[in-house]
C-alpha cells in the first residue's frame, strides 16, 4: 500500500554528497534525464580535480571528513588553517558543540592549547572580495538576504554591485570568532547542519565547505548546554587530526574531483533542478532554486 | 585565545526546540533586549494551549517527539493520521530512512503492514486552501520560492493572490506519498532535517511540525541505501507508538504553548531577529529573515 519509493523523485541536489545523489530506484522512469544522466554525459574538462593544497581532512574515529578551502575568499584564514595543521594543532582536538538546526563546531578546547607554530593568533576577517574579475555563474531567482545569488569557484555565494562573499549554505565552513570580525584564527570551525543561517554572510568568515563526510558531523548527538555546546569532555567526538592533503602520503589520499560551476554541465545540473520534469512534481515544477538548494557535485578521480 | 562562546551571539531563532533557544551566556552584555526577554515579557494572551486533539506523541526508546497537526491546512490527512494512530497502526513501526540534508522518514513498513481500521488507504493531497479568511502574519523580504511567504496559525506559509499553503522549512512534517498527489495516507511521514527543500511545495501534503524532540531524528544515523532508506531492519530504530495526546492520561502528556503568530509579541521576535542589534552582527545587521529561519517559540505550560 504504501510504498516505499515515496519521495523518490523529489530527490534534492542539495548539501554535500560524497558524490551524485541518488536517483529515483529502477522501476520509476523518469520523464527527463536524471542528474546522474547529465553528470554521466559530461565532458572530463568541465570536471576539475582538488587541489590537495585546498583540501583538509579532518580524520574521525568514524572516517574522514573532506574540506575544500576557499582561497579565492578567505586567503589568510586558509593560510593560517594550513599552518595550524602543520603545526599539528588540531591532534587530539574535539568536536565541541552541536545545536540543531544551527552549526556543529569543533577544533582546539580552550583549555588544552597547543603551540601556534608559524601560524597567528588571529586573522583579520575575510567577509567579501571585490567583485571585478570574480568568476561568477548568476542565479536568475530572487533571494531574501542578497540582490544576487550564484556560484563562485564551485561556492555558493552572493554579490552586489561591488562585492562578492559567499554564503552560509547547509555543508559550509567557517571560522568560529568572539566580538570582532577579527576574534577567530580558524583554529575552531563550525558547519552548518540546518536551515542555512544566511544572517551570518558577512558577520563571519567563510573558509570552504565539507565535500564527503557531511553526515559524520550532522549526526552528531546534539549537545545539552547553552548554544549546544557539550557539558562535559567525554561527550565530545575525538578528532585524530587535521591535515592538509599534501601533506599526506598520496597512496592515503582520496582523489575527488568538483564539477567546475563555470561549466556548461553545471547550468543544465542547475536547469535541472530549477524545473522538475519528473512526474513527481507534476502539480508545482517549481521553476525557481535557492542558492542553498543546490551544490557542486563531487565525485572520485577514476 | 579563542573563545568557546564564538558564534554566541549570532544564535538564529530557527528549528524547532523544545523551548526558545539559549541567548548569549553570562558575560555577554546584549545590546538589545534578547529573545528571552521578549518572550518573558509578553502576556500570556499571545500564548495559545496545544490543542491535544491536534497533537501527536511519537514514543522512541530515546524519548517523546511531539507534532502539532495543522488541519486547517490537511484535514483529511490530520483526520486519517488520528485514526490510524487509533487503530494501532504505528505501534512497532520504524524510522525506515534518513537522508542527510533532506528528510527522516518513519512509519508502517511496507512488509510489515497492520489493519487500518477506519482509516483511508488513499487521501486526496491537500496542498493548498483558498486564501479568504486565512490567518496570515505577512513578512515583507523576497523570497525565492513564493510572491509573498510569513506565517500562518503557527507554520511557516506562502500564499497567493488566490491561495494560501505550508511551506517545506526545517522540522515541518508530510506525508510520504508514491506518484500522484493521492499517493499516501499518512501511514509514512517525513521531517525535513536540511536546507529546506521548498521545491516540495504544492508537490507534498504537510501535515504539520515537530515541536519537541526534533534532535532525536534529525541526528538519526544516515541510511545507505539509495534516497537513504535503510537496508536491513536492524538499522531501523524502532517507534513504540504514534498516539493522539488526547488519548493519553492526563498525567502522562506533555503541555505545551506555543506563541501566537498572529500577536504583538511575535511581530517583536520576527524583528529582533531580522535586524540584529547585538554586537555580533555589527558589520551586517541583516534586516532580512526568511521564512525558514524562524518558528514560533514554544514553551511549557506553567
Amino acid at each position: 500500500m504504501m510504498r516505499l519509493v515515496a519521495l523518490a523523485a523529489a530527490l534534492a541536489l542539495a548539501g554535500c554528497a560524497t558524490g551524485p545523489a541518488a536517483e529515483a530506484p529502477a522501476g520509476e522512469q523518469a520523464a527527463a534525464p536524471s542528474l546522474q544522466d547529465i553528470l554521466d554525459n559530461s565532458p572530463a574538462t568541465d570536471w576539475r580535480t582538488l587541489d590537495p593544497e585546498r583540501t583538509l581532512y579532518m580524520e574521525l574515529e568514524a572516517g574522514r571528513v573532506i574540506i575544500e578551502l576557499a582561497p579565492q575568499f578567505a586567503p589568510l584564514h586558509a593560510a593560517n588553517i594550513r599552518a595550524l595543521a602543520r603545526a599539528n594543532y588540531f591532534d587530539d582536538s574535539r568536536i565541541l558543540r552541536a545545536q540543531d538546526n544551527y552549526v556543529v563546531q569543533w577544533g582546539r578546547p580552550d583549555d588544552d592549547p597547543r603551540p601556534l607554530g608559524s601560524a597567528s593568533e588571529s586573522v583579520p576577517g575575510e567577509i567579501a572580495i571585490p567583485r571585478a574579475g570574480v568568476e561568477f555563474s548568476p542565479f536568475v531567482d530572487p533571494d531574501t538576504y542578497a540582490p544576487e545569488v550564484g556560484f563562485s569557484y564551485g561556492f555558493p555565494a552572493a554579490r552586489n554591485s561591488a562585492e562578492v562573499w559567499l554564503t552560509h549554505c547547509y555543508g559550509m565552513v567557517g571560522s568560529a570568532r568572539g566580538e570582532g570580525l577579527d576574534g577567530g584564527n580558524g583554529g575552531q570551525l563550525y558547519v552548518n547542519i540546518g536551515q542555512s543561517p544566511r544572517n551570518l554572510d558577512r558577520n563571519i568568515t567563510l573558509v570552504g565547505r565539507i565535500i564527503q563526510g557531511m553526515e559524520l558531523l550532522s549526526t552528531q548527538r546534539r549537545g545539552t548546554g547553552p548554544l549546544g555546546f557539550y557539558e562535559t569532555p567525554g561527550e565530545m567526538t575525538p578528532i585524530r587530526s587535521i591535515r592538509v592533503a599534501s601533506d599526506v602520503p598520496v597512496g592515503e589520499r582520496t582523489n575527488l574531483e568538483v564539477l567546475r560551476t563555470d561549466s556548461a554541465t553545471w547550468a543544465t545540473v542547475v536547469d535541472s533542478r530549477r524545473t522538475r520534469r519528473d512526474a513527481f512534481f507534476s502539480n508545482n515544477p517549481v521553476n525557481r532554486i535557492g542558492v542553498c538548494n543546490i551544490s557542486a557535485p563531487v565525485r572520485p578521480v577514476n
